[in-house]
Protein backbone atom coordinates (compact mmCIF):
# COMPACT_ATOMS: atom_id res chain seq x y z
CA UNK A 1 0.00 0.00 0.00
CA UNK A 2 1.14 3.22 -0.63
CA UNK A 3 1.82 5.27 2.32
CA UNK A 4 2.13 9.19 2.39
CA UNK A 5 2.98 10.94 5.57
CA UNK A 6 2.86 14.80 6.28
CA UNK A 7 3.91 16.79 9.12
CA UNK A 8 3.47 19.92 10.91
CA UNK A 9 6.22 20.35 13.35
CA UNK A 10 8.43 23.62 14.27
CA UNK A 11 11.30 22.05 16.16
CA UNK A 12 14.21 21.72 13.86
CA UNK A 13 15.53 18.48 15.92
CA UNK A 14 12.46 16.64 15.82
CA UNK A 15 11.26 17.70 12.02
CA UNK A 16 14.87 15.96 11.13
CA UNK A 17 14.38 13.05 12.94
CA UNK A 18 11.05 12.64 11.43
CA UNK A 19 12.47 13.00 7.73
CA UNK A 20 15.08 10.24 8.69
CA UNK A 21 12.89 7.85 9.92
CA UNK A 22 10.48 8.15 6.70
CA UNK A 23 13.94 8.02 4.33
CA UNK A 24 14.75 4.82 6.42
CA UNK A 25 11.51 3.26 6.02
CA UNK A 26 11.90 3.89 2.41
CA UNK A 27 9.62 6.71 1.49
CA UNK A 28 11.19 8.75 -0.66
CA UNK A 29 10.70 12.85 -0.02
CA UNK A 30 7.98 14.60 -2.13
CA UNK A 31 7.53 18.53 -0.03
CA UNK A 32 9.07 19.19 2.18
CA UNK A 33 7.12 18.05 4.91
CA UNK A 34 5.93 15.40 2.51
CA UNK A 35 7.13 11.62 2.05
CA UNK A 36 5.64 8.79 -0.07
CA UNK A 37 6.43 5.42 -0.66
CA UNK A 38 5.22 1.75 -0.68
CA UNK A 39 5.35 -0.40 2.31
CA UNK A 40 3.48 -3.23 3.30
CA UNK A 41 0.47 -3.15 6.19
CA UNK A 42 3.27 -4.17 8.88
CA UNK A 43 6.15 -2.04 8.23
CA UNK A 44 3.77 1.06 7.97
CA UNK A 45 2.36 0.44 11.52
CA UNK A 46 6.22 0.28 12.78
CA UNK A 47 6.50 3.91 11.15
CA UNK A 48 3.61 4.98 12.93
CA UNK A 49 4.77 3.99 16.53
CA UNK A 50 8.14 5.23 15.47
CA UNK A 51 7.07 8.50 14.85
CA UNK A 52 4.97 8.40 17.90
CA UNK A 53 7.83 8.09 19.58
CA UNK A 54 9.81 10.66 18.13
CA UNK A 55 7.04 13.32 18.16
CA UNK A 56 6.31 12.01 21.76
CA UNK A 57 5.51 15.50 24.21
CA UNK A 58 6.70 18.05 21.10
CA UNK A 59 4.41 20.25 19.24
CA UNK A 60 3.56 19.10 15.93
CA UNK A 61 1.05 17.48 13.95
CA UNK A 62 1.87 14.13 11.40
CA UNK A 63 -0.49 12.69 9.35
CA UNK A 64 -0.28 9.64 7.71
CA UNK A 65 -2.83 8.73 5.15
CA UNK A 66 -2.93 4.86 2.90
CA UNK A 67 -3.53 5.00 -0.62
CA UNK A 68 -4.75 2.25 -3.02
CA UNK A 69 -3.92 2.23 -6.62
CA UNK A 70 -6.65 3.02 -8.29
CA UNK A 71 -6.52 6.33 -5.77
CA UNK A 72 -2.93 7.48 -5.93
CA UNK A 73 -3.77 6.90 -10.04
CA UNK A 74 -5.63 9.89 -9.39
CA UNK A 75 -2.49 12.07 -7.95
CA UNK A 76 -2.01 15.49 -9.72
CA UNK A 77 0.87 17.23 -9.08
CA UNK A 78 1.42 20.99 -10.03
CA UNK A 79 5.08 21.93 -10.17
CA UNK A 80 8.34 20.92 -9.48
CA UNK A 81 9.41 18.85 -6.97
CA UNK A 82 13.22 19.39 -6.66
CA UNK A 83 15.41 18.33 -3.61
CA UNK A 84 19.24 19.27 -2.93
CA UNK A 85 21.45 16.80 -0.86
CA UNK A 86 20.19 18.34 2.29
CA UNK A 87 16.78 17.16 1.70
CA UNK A 88 15.72 21.10 1.44
CA UNK A 89 13.92 22.07 -1.77
CA UNK A 90 15.60 23.46 -4.14
CA UNK A 91 13.75 26.18 -6.10
CA UNK A 92 15.06 27.26 -9.44
CA UNK B 1 -14.63 11.33 -3.17
CA UNK B 2 -12.02 12.57 -0.16
CA UNK B 3 -9.41 14.90 -1.51
CA UNK B 4 -6.34 16.05 0.28
CA UNK B 5 -4.01 18.99 -1.06
CA UNK B 6 -0.49 19.31 0.44
CA UNK B 7 0.98 22.09 -1.18
CA UNK B 8 5.38 23.68 -0.54
CA UNK B 9 4.97 27.29 -1.56
CA UNK B 10 7.84 29.93 -0.33
CA UNK B 11 5.39 33.02 -2.15
CA UNK B 12 3.78 34.17 1.28
CA UNK B 13 0.78 35.77 -1.75
CA UNK B 14 0.64 32.64 -3.42
CA UNK B 15 0.59 30.39 -0.61
CA UNK B 16 -2.45 32.17 0.87
CA UNK B 17 -4.11 32.30 -2.23
CA UNK B 18 -3.42 28.57 -2.47
CA UNK B 19 -5.09 27.89 0.76
CA UNK B 20 -8.27 30.58 0.31
CA UNK B 21 -9.37 28.49 -2.87
CA UNK B 22 -8.78 25.00 -1.01
CA UNK B 23 -11.20 27.15 1.51
CA UNK B 24 -13.41 28.00 -0.90
CA UNK B 25 -14.08 24.91 -2.12
CA UNK B 26 -15.06 23.41 1.15
CA UNK B 27 -11.90 21.58 2.33
CA UNK B 28 -10.64 21.92 6.06
CA UNK B 29 -7.10 22.83 6.86
CA UNK B 30 -5.72 19.76 8.76
CA UNK B 31 -1.97 21.86 8.58
CA UNK B 32 -0.58 25.00 7.87
CA UNK B 33 0.15 23.41 4.24
CA UNK B 34 -2.89 20.56 3.84
CA UNK B 35 -6.50 20.88 3.39
CA UNK B 36 -8.63 18.11 3.21
CA UNK B 37 -12.70 17.72 2.56
CA UNK B 38 -15.26 15.69 0.99
CA UNK B 39 -15.87 16.98 -2.58
CA UNK B 40 -16.68 15.37 -6.11
CA UNK B 41 -14.81 14.79 -8.91
CA UNK B 42 -15.86 17.67 -11.11
CA UNK B 43 -15.39 20.13 -8.04
CA UNK B 44 -12.35 18.37 -7.90
CA UNK B 45 -11.13 19.10 -11.30
CA UNK B 46 -12.34 22.56 -11.03
CA UNK B 47 -10.25 23.08 -7.58
CA UNK B 48 -7.31 21.46 -9.46
CA UNK B 49 -7.82 24.01 -12.62
CA UNK B 50 -7.59 27.02 -10.07
CA UNK B 51 -4.47 25.93 -7.99
CA UNK B 52 -2.74 25.40 -11.29
CA UNK B 53 -3.79 28.70 -12.27
CA UNK B 54 -3.10 30.18 -9.34
CA UNK B 55 0.81 28.59 -9.16
CA UNK B 56 1.31 29.49 -12.74
CA UNK B 57 4.87 30.06 -13.47
CA UNK B 58 5.49 30.56 -9.72
CA UNK B 59 7.87 28.22 -7.77
CA UNK B 60 6.65 25.52 -5.90
CA UNK B 61 4.52 22.16 -5.75
CA UNK B 62 0.89 21.13 -4.99
CA UNK B 63 -0.11 17.58 -4.79
CA UNK B 64 -3.92 16.66 -4.82
CA UNK B 65 -4.76 12.86 -3.56
CA UNK B 66 -8.08 11.37 -3.84
CA UNK B 67 -8.59 8.93 -0.98
CA UNK B 68 -11.72 6.49 -1.17
CA UNK B 69 -13.29 5.33 2.62
CA UNK B 70 -11.64 2.50 3.06
CA UNK B 71 -8.23 4.65 2.17
CA UNK B 72 -9.12 7.07 4.57
CA UNK B 73 -10.36 5.18 7.26
CA UNK B 74 -6.70 4.03 7.64
CA UNK B 75 -5.19 7.42 8.51
CA UNK B 76 -3.20 8.15 11.53
CA UNK B 77 -3.12 11.24 12.92
CA UNK B 78 -0.31 12.17 15.40
CA UNK B 79 0.28 14.83 17.43
CA UNK B 80 -2.61 18.15 17.84
CA UNK B 81 -4.38 19.84 15.19
CA UNK B 82 -4.87 23.85 16.29
CA UNK B 83 -5.66 26.70 14.31
CA UNK B 84 -6.42 30.18 14.69
CA UNK B 85 -8.32 32.47 13.49
CA UNK B 86 -5.72 33.29 10.81
CA UNK B 87 -5.81 30.00 10.12
CA UNK B 88 -1.90 29.30 11.73
CA UNK B 89 -1.16 26.48 13.14
CA UNK B 90 -1.52 27.70 17.21
CA UNK B 91 1.00 25.53 18.82
CA UNK B 92 -0.59 26.20 22.32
Amino acid sequence: MITLVIYDITDDIVRNKIAKTCKRFGLSRIQKSAFLGDINSSRRKELISKLRRILGKNRGNIQIFVLCRADFALREVIGYEEFNENEEIVLV
